[in-house]
């Protein structure tokens, strides 16, 4: 009984991950990606886009806590926060944690995935039906640069950086960002791993730099991203970021006031990533 | 020609990785265990026991540095060191890099292990010809038990405590380790991850509170290893563990003293681990 497996294909990856597969709950073709939803005996429901697992029900809260909670809690006035991807809806469920936040836009390009995430994956949906949340389906690279000094918080939650959702790490990009931001703002991006992508999440480090005062890296250890050291980008334009500047009163399971300072690495070992002095 | 694969099978991991296979290096059994080295085009030459890997040449350095160093850093003088395991010879290369370091002996119940290793690794093997290396052929639960106030550092280097290698992880075996250690010893040993043996990772830490007086959890994250983020449990009878007790003058990859400490997780998810209060 456990022997039918799905085999993941992820092009950024020197491994491959396989999972035993108890059911096939959804397999679709958008304009833009394959759509498949899984069930596994041990991680729950999977959404697989592409043939690359984006989350599973049991460790998803790894990826979607830190990459919410570190930039709103670092900004101590969070009121408009804009989500360019993020389908699925685990980080507007964790943005909408706050009750500070007054609008949460989710910019998803794919209608598609969020009509399979509310109907297969409940529990990372629940907040498209808060009245807080705006959902555009327009391309996220686009969409931003309507705007100026309008964000307190954008948060990229993409795919790999790997066909369409390249363009999001691009400095064209983050200048974008940088005017859709108020003067206070902050922005944050998913940025791969440090095993198996550590040329990219450098670049990416010095691309955010030439743009914004203020950048770091920080890290969760998640175990369906190939690579699992995972990183996310974080840019400022006027407060640090490394300790949280509001008290943490969010329901989580991992993250809090501690683990957000310990996501951080040591500055000496982030200066060795972002100068390529760290190899493997 | 990527489609020759090795898809390994961890009785303990959820998930099976699947490696590229350039090259079958080595294939045989000992009295013990299946041996097999390969060759992958990203990972470089990989040790499997039973069918599980155990190392590859590119990122071994994450459980090895880690492994040995936070110890021996950890004591002020550590001159006798004993490993139970650790066949392939990596540990014994970074416990050797300490020239206070005046004895390491390596016990291993399978001599072709070592074999193995000087013929087909020699990154990792390059210890044993150290004169300051004893290589001992035994039961390292048994040999362990000839000896009181005998050695400063105990490392175990161990296969997944299944088998023959579960009888390391018992409070048993923690008594006479804490007996062969001198009245200011350390112990260390891999024990498993925690995103998926974290019951394990929890009686570990519990059984030793049972015997030693400073006992404490460290990590790191290695991608062969399905549950990534890591464990090493540590038992000290007097020196804190946390930070380096000497200054750090070894060649490393990744381990020196900013990382020494970052390797170690703030007080509160610590206690969250060891008292079940962390949950997926």
């Amino acid at each position: 009984m456990r022997d039918i497996v799905f085999i993941e294909r992820d092009p950024y990856a020197p491994i491959r991950h396989c999972y035993t597969v108890s059911k096939i709950l959804y397999q679709g073709k958008s304009p833009y990606q394959e759509i498949q939803v899984i069930e596994s005996p041990e991680f729950g429901r999977m959404l697989i886009l592409d043939g690359v697992v984006q989350l599973d029900e049991k460790y998803e809260f790894l990826y979607h806590e830190y990459l919410a909670h570190v930039p709103l809690h670092a900004h101590p006035n969070p009121r408009n926060v804009l989500i360019i991807g993020g389908g699925d809806g685990g980080t507007l469920r964790e943005v909408l944690k706050h009750d500070i936040v007054e609008r949460a836009v989710l910019v998803d390009i794919d209608k598609e995935v969020i009509e399979v995430s509310k109907k297969y994956l409940p529990t990372l949906s629940v907040g498209f039906q808060d009245p807080r949340a705006i959902v555009v389906n327009e391309d996220g690279y686009k969409y931003v640069q309507d705007y100026e000094n309008e964000f307190d918080v954008i948060i990229v939650d993409s795919t790999d950086p790997v066909g369409f959702a390249h363009v999001l790490t691009t400095e064209d990009f983050f200048r974008h960002v940088y005017k859709a931001l108020k003067e206070d703002g902050i922005f944050v991006a998913q940025t791969e791993s440090i095993h198996y992508h550590l040329e990219m999440v450098s670049n990416i480090q010095q691309r955010l730099k030439k743009v914004f005062p203020i950048v770091d890296l920080y890290t969760s250890v998640i175990p369906i991203y190939a690579g699992y050291w995972w990183t996310f980008s974080i840019a400022s334009k006027k407060y640090p970021v490394r300790t949280p500047a509001r008290e943490v009163k969010v329901q989580t399971k991992i993250y809090d006031a501690d683990m957000h300072e310990y996501a951080f690495l040591p500055e000496s070992f982030y200066n060795k990533i972002v100068n390529g002095e760290y190899k493997y």
